[in-house]
């Protein structure tokens, strides 16, 4: 098997992130080009047009960080980043979903409705231009900073995003906070819980892929 | 374990069908009101704010509609929803998540940012008003339109989203469609595969519910 990457996106990252967690190491191809976009090549083998991407040896394409990381996990479960029994697996898989939605999908929105690289690029995967939406750029804000404050919550009492464990979770919640820095947005000052954990997970080897 | 509900929501109703097509039985708390609004007792108790919540017996309470189907899945494998093998598994979770982020959030971006009734709403889950803005209703627009056609490839050659088999794939799609609905998108004329399939999974018992 083979990733497909574009190593300094952050969908990539969580990927990354993951497989250096589990010491697995899989071949990655570089496919990002200096132009900020994926090669032409990669687009036309895989229309879906977005990065990372799992090949397998029969040929299978799989897109998506976590349906990729999840299916690593199926072959190598140890150590467990998706849980360890079903209730704590469900309590993963919402925390991933909520980081994945309320926070890389604002930063994601913040970055492409604001950064003149990615003028009529407002979507991701689209062959069409996309025009920004300037409006977007206050909402993505209020969105990011819900994002904030509600992950500074969750982390009043617990060590990582989902627990007692450190998770894909953490995974998706540090790639959301590194992406939102692309446009100069830092955890605010008063978030002391998710800041004393965004530390302590950006100190891991893992963090540096 | 209980379900908490909005019986009329698009969310709740992903995990309605899941349940049906599993023949459990589950009682539903309705937490919606007639004022289209979510009752402050419960998100009082559950500040996420969100539908559906599954409340386990021990008090846990999991959110987002998919986390609870996978978590029923792992207590009740039979008929499988999610797939059946790594691989499997691996291209349902794909196309589910693309149709949450290709299908039902721009489902939702385009009523949200529309419906004179949730003026203010413009994001779910928000204690804040949120204002609409009206210049996503063309671009969420644009994001059915690219929905409808990928899908509508996918479905060229295959009985189902991800495959020979119904899975979770397909009950995102089928809600993700219906709740275009709510705008008065409809597949256009000529997604015929997407139309064939629809009328088929549409036909199914677990589609009235």
């Amino acid at each position: 098997m083979k990733i497909y990457d574009w190593h300094i996106a952050p969908n990539p990252r969580r990927l990354h992130i993951y497989v250096a967690e589990k010491g697995l190491n899989i071949p990655l191809v570089e496919v990002g080009t200096d132009k900020l976009t994926l090669s032409d090549e990669y687009k036309a083998k895989y229309p879906h047009a977005m990065v990372p991407m799992l090949e397998l040896d029969d040929g299978t394409c799989i897109g998506e960080a976590m349906a990729i990381a999840r299916y690593l996990e199926a072959l190598y479960p140890d150590p467990p980043l998706f849980g360890t029994d079903p209730k704590d697996r469900a309590i993963v898989d919402m925390w991933e979903k909520r980081v994945n939605e309320e926070g890389m999908l604002a930063a994601s929105e913040l970055f492409r409705n604001t950064a003149p690289t990615f003028a009529d690029r407002g979507l991701p995967g689209s062959a069409e231009p996309i025009p920004q939406i300037p409006e977007l750029t206050k909402r993505a804000l209020e969105r990011m900073n819900r994002f904030f404050n509600k992950f500074d919550g969750q982390l009043a009492d617990k060590p990582f995003v989902a627990g007692e464990r450190y998770t894909v979770a953490d995974i998706t919640t540090l790639c959301a906070i590194d992406f939102g820095k692309w446009t100069d947005l830092d955890i605010p000052e008063d978030c002391k819980n998710l800041r004393r954990w965004y530390d302590d997970v950006s100190a891991r080897p893992s963090a540096k892929v």
